[in-house]
Formats: structure tokens, C-alpha cells, sequence
């Protein structure tokens, strides 16, 4: 079945780089679908950088990749918002550099018909949270660029987006649009990008719910790989077809 | 039905007083239950005072009581922690003031055996709740004082306790346990302390859920007052017979 994919979409963090360093084989692996002409976007919701700086990080790690191969949760939140929300006025809580794939979006402190929470870091406290509730309160919408709910730094296990987003939507009642995975819109896009339709594409990611299901319900096959965040336990909850690789070195090998 | 009732229990904000004043005919209905020797306690989910600041401020606001006739969720936290982890090492996230009702508790900055959320306000940032995350990921259980979403003060609609413990059950997957209302310990103790059975005492509350529907779940008369964050919503969701009165002030005539 993979052995039928015409093009690839590769998760960053958990199957490219651990703490932005190269997994083994993973530089290897991009090098030869380059090689082989074979199309690839890399696709994260990493909102900690902006789409420019992480496209260095990456360079910087051995990795042959510009921005545009790049779909990120912030750049498709800017997407979302243009697409959907035409100059509305933005309440922002994300760290600086993911601000720069915003360009162009109306951002204010108060008022705000929209809400938008990136990883914000310790931006998360208590006045901007309740800045962000009361306009919640008051009628605003909510974007999330993600929701994964956690993630692994030098610094160890660490809060993200969505454990706060979990927050503002219960106290709130109001329910926040993903913006980035596992939205279908972030995969579309995705697609577009690549101009093949989903059964031509695979999607190889460490989350067997962000990753793998999320890229099965637009018609993509998920493939898991044993690295990043992937637990034994995941496996057991495999519904669709799924091929499984130890680690990103086995690309080539599965997509032969 | 409450004509039979020999004791009550009162929440306090929202029924009692709003931004601390009192509302109009709620120190008479007080006075009216001591002057009948019907035994009372206020029973509150407050916790950024600790019960003697708060019984400080009441009688401050016109009312006749003392702090052994309050049950507040920071005391019912110490006697669950007391009970239920003795000797326990706790990574204690609430504000100065109910910290005092939590005399005798091992507190700690790392390694807590269990972590205690109150009302922290400015100390729920991005460092504390981490830090309580990480522990909760390597095994700490998890008590809230309790599970309020938010709630209205002089700077408008704020973010309380259960935001921040929604988030954190969600990253973590430890589900907290509630030290103060709706648990029915909670009100146990409450009816222990004025030595009375459910089926013989009212509680008044403001909240449907919290105060009405809990208070029923353990065989209390829960009695539904139009003041604080009562909607009128709130009279399509009573399940059991329950009175409802138009303020605090018909709390003499419902009794009678």
C-alpha cells in the first residue's frame, strides 16, 4: 500500500529532531526524497518559532528544507484567520517569534472579536488569561493554533497550548477552532501544497491521534513511527490499515 | 417540605454578599436564625481568605458570626489532606491567606506526594503549573479546593480554581479529587458539625449544580436563591423539589 504513495508529509518534532537535534537516519531519509523527486512538506504545530527561524533550526541540523516546504500551526492559524475572520480584530497570546507568521493581522489588547492562543510560555499567567476569558465572555471566538496538550523540552515534560486552551473553553463555554493539526483544513492545505490528492499522500507522525487518525479522516495513510512520543500502547489503538517504522530511517524501505 | 426544617446551611457569596457587601435582608435572615436558635453554618468555596480573615470580613459587613460556624473549602482541604494523606509532602498552589487554615501541612516546592490548588491568582503562571504538571506526571495526586470555573469580582468575570485544574487533569490524565463543594464530604462534614441529618437541614445556594443538586445528592433540601450567578435558565435544569426563593430575605418565611 505505502508502496503506492506519490508524495510524503513528515512530522517534525518526534520523527525528525528530538530538542532540534537530527533523530538518527532523519537528514538521510529527506536527502533521498529529494533526491527521488518525490514531493514533501514538513507539517508541525510547533508555534514556539516562526516559520523563518524554525526553517534555520532545521537547516542547522543538517536538514535541506526552505519555509515554503513548511506548514506550520502558526501559519496556517494566519490562514484560518484571513480566510475566515477578514479583518477582524485579534487578541494574540503567543511567544514573539511565531507572531511573525501573523503579519498582517489586526492585533489588539482589548475588544478583540477573536481570540488566538499559540504557545504563549510565560505569557500563559494570570492577567492574559483572564483578559482572554473576559472577551470570551463578552462574545469573542476562539482559535487554537493546536492543542497538544503537553511536550517534551530540555527542561522536561512542559504545558502546552492546549492545556490552557482546555481552561479558557470550560470556564467560557466556548469551543475552540484548531487551526493546525488535527484539523482537516491543516492537512488539505497541506495537500494543496503538494497538488496530490490525499490517497496518493502519506502522513508519518509520532501521534497515533494528531498524526496518524487525524491524516485517516481526510483519506490519507497515517503511518506511525516508534520514535518521539510513540508508547507500545499506541499501537493497540490502530483502526485503519497502518503501517508502523521503527524510526524515519525506514522511509525509504516503506515507501519502495 | 422546608417547614420541617431544623438547621441550614448558607453559601456565602452570591447569597449572602456580593463584592463582600451584604445583600439587602441577608443580616436579618442571620439574625432571624439565631434569634429562632436554628443551628447554621456558611458554608463557602472561598478561598482566598482563610476562615478567619473571611469570618473578619463578614461581621466587617454587618453579620453575627465566628469562624468555628464556617465551613470553607481550605479547611475542608486540610482535614481531606489530614484524613485521606497523613504526613503527605504537599506542593501547596493557592493564595497567602487560606494557606493559614492548612497549618501542620508539610508544604514543599518539589517532590510532592500531592499537589493543592486554591485560589493562587497571580501564582497560577506558567512556572507553578508546570512545575505541579511535572509532579502529577511522576505520580502526585491531585486535590482541588474546588472546581469553580470563575467567578465575579470588582475587575469583572475572573478565571477561579477549575480553569486552571481543567487544564492540568487534561495534560496529565490525574483526575482531582474536590475538597470543597459539590463533594458530598464536603457537606457531611458540614451537617457534622451542627449535629443534625440531611433530611432535617436546607442549603441555600446560588449555583444549581454546587450548591442545589449536590446538597440533594447527599438527601439535603437544596433550596435555590434568585441572587449572584443565578440565571433563570438554572429553574429548567431542578430534578428534585426544590423551593426557590426570590433572595435570602425569604429564608424567615420558607422556614416558618
Amino acid at each position: 500500500m505505502a508502496g503506492d504513495m506519490e508524495g510524503v508529509l513528515l512530522d517534525v518534532d518526534g520523527v525528525l529532531v528530538e530538542s532540534w537535534r537530527a533523530l538518527p537516519g532523519a537528514v538521510a531519509a529527506v536527502d533521498w526524497l529529494r533526491g527521488e523527486q518525490i514531493p514533501f512538506r514538513f507539517v508541525t504545530n510547533t508555534t514556539q518559532f516562526g516559520s523563518e527561524a524554525l526553517a534555520e533550526i532545521l537547516r542547522d541540523a543538517g536538514f535541506d528544507i526552505s519555509p515554503e516546504e513548511m506548514i506550520t500551526a502558526s501559519v496556517a492559524t494566519a490562514t484560518y484567520l484571513r480566510t475566515h475572520h477578514p479583518g477582524a480584530a485579534c487578541f494574540v497570546l503567543a511567544a514573539g517569534d511565531a507572531l511573525k507568521d501573523l503579519d498582517g493581522i489586526d492585533m489588539v489588547d482589548e475588544g478583540a472579536d477573536v481570540i488566538v492562543i499559540g504557545d504563549a510560555e510565560d505569557a500563559f499567567n494570570y492577567e492574559n488569561l483572564n483578559r482572554a476569558f473576559r472577551m470570551l465572555m463578552r462574545g469573542a471566538k476562539l482559535v487554537a493554533m493546536h492543542k497538544n496538550l503537553y511536550w517534551k523540552t530540555d527542561g522536561g515534560l512542559t504545558l502546552d497550548v492546549g492545556a490552557f486552551v482546555a481552561g479558557l473553553e470550560q470556564a467560557s463555554g466556548v469551543e475552540a477552532v484548531v487551526a493546525g493539526k488535527p484539523s482537516p483544513e491543516f492537512f488539505l492545505s497541506a495537500l494543496a501544497s503538494i497538488g496530490l490528492p490525499a490517497d496518493r499522500v502519506a502522513m508519518v507522525g509520532d501521534d497515533i491521534a494528531s498524526d496518524v487518525q487525524a491524516a485517516q479522516a481526510v483519506g490519507m495513510t497515517g503511518v506511525l513511527v516508534r520514535t518521539g512520543k510513540y508508547r507500545p500502547v499506541d499501537e493497540e489503538r490502530i483502526e485503519l490499515p497502518t503501517p508502523v517504522i521503527d524510526s524515519i530511517a525506514d522511509l525509504p524501505r516503506l515507501l519502495a
